[in-house]
C-alpha cells in the first residue's frame, strides 16, 4: 500500500507486443464455464498484448503466432486477473474528518460536532478552500493506495464543492490525476450530493443556479462521464433528481444514483427509468426497485465500508438481486465522512462478510460487473480479446485468497493499457 | 503492505547516538498530560537515543547535548509513535484455509467442511507436515504486512502442532522469524488449544502426555516467553487449565488465555489468579472476571478481527472494562481459521467501530498496554527514557488518522532497537 510498490510493479503499455505466459488466468468471460457464473479460469493460460489491447487470453498452448520483437513475460505460474474497478468513489476532497470520527467516539452529539466544524459541512468548506493542485495533492496517496492492491480503473465523483468553479475544479483534479497515475479514471458530476449552506430550504433554486449549469459547463469542457446524485431524504427527492436527470439526459451524459441507503424513496426505480449505469447502496431497496433495475440493466453498486462505518443494520436484498438476476458490483465509496476506505480488496471481504457474498460474486463485482456500472463492459473488466490490456498479477495460491484475507495485499504486478476509451 | 516498504523504511539501531527532532511525540506516556488518559503529546519533540536506549523523550529546546558522532534526523514535523506491538497472533501455520472460507459462503455445513478437509484439523495436518524453514517461509509475507505498518514487537503462538516436536518446531520457526526479520518475537507455548484427533475423547490424557512435555522441553530449550491455552466447552476445561498453569508457575513461566471468547466458562477468574499477563477475546466475561482481572493486573487483550469474522453480536464488556480500570489491548489474532487478519491499523479502526473503543483507548491498546499484555511494560510501549527505541513515524495530521482511516498505512519509518531483552 506504499507509492514504491505502485512505482515498482507497474507498468503502462502503449505500443509494441508482449506475451503474458506461465500464467493462471480469472478471464472473468462469462462465455467460459458455467453462463454467468464462476470465474472463467484457464490454468497454463496466456495474455497476448498488441498496443495496449488483448489480442488473445487463454490456454498458452493455443496462443497465435508472436512477432520476433514479441517480450515475453513468465509471470511464474501465477494467478492474473482483470485490474481491478473501483466504480463509486469522492477520493477527491479537502480537510480531513478524523478529529469528528474521535469525537463521535467520545459520544459528541451530531449538533456538537456541527458545532466543532464537523459534517459534510466541513469537507465542503475544505474543499472550496483548494486549488486544483491542491485537491490533485491531497487526493495521490489515496489513489496510490487504491493502485497498490492492483487498480487500474476507478471512478472519481464531484460534490463537496457545491457551486459551479469548485465543481468544476474537483472534475479538473479527477481528470489530472487520470494523466498523472497510471490509472483509467472515470468522472461523475455528483453536484446534487448536498444543500450547501448558502440555499438552505431552497433545493430546487440550488438545482436551477448550480446543479444544471455545472453538468452544461462539465460537459462543454469535456470534464464528466456521468451524473450521479443522492436521493435521500436528507439530500433531493426524486422529483428533483428527475430534473437532474433530464438534463443528463439532452447533454447525452449517462447517469446513476445514491439510492435506498437510509431510507425507500424509489431512487433506484427513478435511475432504471432513466436507464441508469448503476443504483448505488441500496440497503432499502424494495422489490419494485429490484425488478425494475433488472429490467433496464441497472447494476446494484454495494458499498460495504459505508454499511460498517455507521453501523448499519439493515443489509441491502442481495438474495432479490440474485434472483433477479441484477448484476453486483462492489465500490469502496472512499470518502472522508462514511467511509474512509482505501482498499478495494477489504472490500470484497467486507462483502462476503457483512452482505454473504460469494467469492465468485465478489470478484465479479470488482472487475466484469464494475467495468458495466461504468459503461466500460465493451473495453474492461474481462480477460478477452479485444479489452484494454489491464492485468493484475497475483501471489496467491487461489482466488479465494483475494477475498479471504483481511488487511494484506498480495499483489505481485499490475500492467494498464494506455489506450483511451 | 510490501516487503519492500518494510525494508526501506525500516532501520535498525545497535550502537551509536541518534537524535530524531522536529518530531510530534505521541509517547503514550501516563505521566504526561491527564494520569491514565491521553496520549502523551509532546508538539516540537525530540527523542534521542543511544545504544539503542531512549535516553531522552520530550521538548526539542529541553533535549541533552549531544556528542560530535551524533547523528540528526528531522522528521519534518511528522508524529512520531512508538513501535505497534501485536500482543497475540498465531502468524505460524501451514495450509491455507481461503478455500473453507468460500465453501461457508456457498452454504456449506460444517460437517460437509470438516469432509473436504476443513477447520483446524486441517491446519494441524498442514502444519505438521512443514519443516521449521517451511513455516518460517510461509509466515514472512505475514510479518512484512504487520512490519510495514510499524509493528515493532510481536507475539507468535504455537498451537498447531499438537505434539512435542511439531509445538517445537512452531516455536522454533517463531524465534527464528525474530533473527530473520527487524522485529522483537516474544513466543507463547499454545499445545493447550486444540485436541489433536489422535487424543479424541482423551483430553486429560493429551496434557499429560503433550501438553506437559512441550512446556518443560520449550522452557529447557529457551524457547518459550509464555503459556496460553484455549479455554472453551470445544476446548479445555478451566480444571484442565489450571493442570498446565501449575507447570507454567513450576516452571517459572507466566501464563495467559483464551478465554469467554463462546461461552463464559469462568476462566478469565482462573487465569487472573495465576496473575496472567493477559485473557483475550472475553466476549462473554462477567463481572466477577472483570474484577478478578483488576485485582491482578491482568490485561484484557480484546480481538475484534475474530468478532468480525465468525459474526459474533456479543461484544466484550468495554464500559465494565473501563470503570473497573482494566489495561485494554488490541490484536490482531492472526490466524487461519477466524481471523486471517494482518494489520493492526485495521484492528484498531474495528475495535472503535464495532466496540466502539475511543482513539486514545486504541492507540494504548497496541502500544503501553500491548506491552503490558506481554510482561514488557519495563522496556516497551512508550517514548520514555530507559525504554527501548521502537519508534515509528507516520505521514498523518493527527494521531485520529491512525483509528479513523480503514485499508491505509500512513506509515513514514520505523526503527528498532537491537537491544535484546
Ligand atoms: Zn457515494
Ligand atoms: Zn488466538
Amino acid at each position: 500500500m506504499t507509492n514504491g510498490a505502485t512505482d515498482l510493479l507497474s507498468r503502462m503499455s502503449g505500443t509494441g507486443e508482449y506475451l503474458v505466459k506461465n500464467a493462471r488466468l480469472m478471464t472473468m468471460a462469462p462465455q467460459r464455464g458455467a453462463p454467468q457464473e464462476g470465474l472463467g479460469i484457464v490454468e497454463e493460460g496466456a495474455v497476448l498484448v498488441r498496443d495496449g489491447k488483448i489480442v488473445f487470453a487463454g490456454e498458452e498452448k493455443a496462443a497465435p503466432q508472436v512477432t520476433a520483437q514479441c517480450e515475453t513475460i513468465d509471470v511464474g505460474g501465477r494467478w492474473v486477473s482483470p485490474g481491478l474497478i473501483d466504480c463509486h468513489t469522492h477520493v477527491v476532497y479537502g480537510g480531513n474528518r478524523a478529529k469528528e470520527f474521535e469525537m463521535r467516539l467520545e459520544g459528541a452529539s451530531y449538533e456538537a460536532i456541527a458545532r466543532a466544524g464537523g459534517g459534510i459541512v466541513s469537507t465542503v468548506r475544505a474543499t472550496r478552500k483548494l486549488s486544483v493542485d491542491e485537491l490533485v495533492a491531497t487526493a495521490l496517496p489515496r489513489v496510490d493506495a487504491l493502485l497498490a492492491e492492483g487498480v487500474t480503473t476507478m471512478e472519481i465523483k464531484s460534490g463537496y464543492g457545491l457551486s459551479l468553479e469548485t465543481e468544476l475544479n474537483m472534475l479538473r483534479a479527477a481528470r489530472r490525476i487520470g494523466e498523472l497515475r497510471p490509472v483509467r479514471v472515470r468522472t461523475s458530476c455528483l453536484t446534487a450530493h448536498a444543500l450547501p449552506e448558502e440555499y438552505k430550504g431552497r433545493a430546487d433554486d440550488y438545482i436551477t443556479d448550480v446543479v444544471l449549469p455545472v453538468i452544461e459547463t462539465a460537459h462543454a469542457q469535456g470534464l464528466v462521464d456521468a451524473v450521479d446524485g443522492f436521493c435521500e431524504n436528507i439530500a433531493f427527492s426524486p422529483e428533483q433528481m428527475a430534473r437532474v436527470f433530464d438534463k443528463a439526459k439532452a447533454s447525452g451524459l449517462p447517469v446513476k444514483l445514491h439510492a435506498e441507503q437510509l431510507s425507500n424513496l424509489g431512487g433506484a426505480k427513478l435511475a432504471a427509468s432513466y436507464h441508469a449505469l448503476s443504483a448505488d447502496h441500496l440497503e432499502y431497496l424494495d422489490e419494485a426497485g429490484v425488478a425494475a433495475m433488472a429490467e433496464a440493466g441497472t447494476v446494484a453498486v454495494l458499498l460495504p465500508g459505508a454499511f460498517y462505518t455507521i453501523h448499519e443494520t439493515q443489509k441491502p436484498p442481495v438474495a432479490a438481486l440474485r434472483k433477479a438476476r441484477v448484476p453486483i458490483a462492489l465500490a469502496t465509496d472512499c470518502n472522508p465522512g462514511t467511509s474512509p476506505l482505501t482498499s478495494l480488496l477489504l472490500t470484497m471481504n467486507m462483502a462476503a462478510t457483512l452482505f454473504s457474498l460469494r467469492v465468485d460474486e465478489c470478484l465479479r463485482a470488482v472487475t466484469r460487473h464494475a467495468a458495466q456500472a461504468l459503461g466500460l463492459q465493451a473495453s474492461c473488466g474481462t480477460l478477452e480479446a479485444g479489452k484494454c490490456a489491464d492485468l493484475a498479477v497475483w501471489d496467491i495460491a487461489e482466488p479465494a485468497e483475494l477475498v479471504y484475507r483481511i488487511g494484506f495485499n498480495p499483489l505481485y504486478a499490475r500492467f494498464i493499457s494506455s489506450q483511451s476509451l
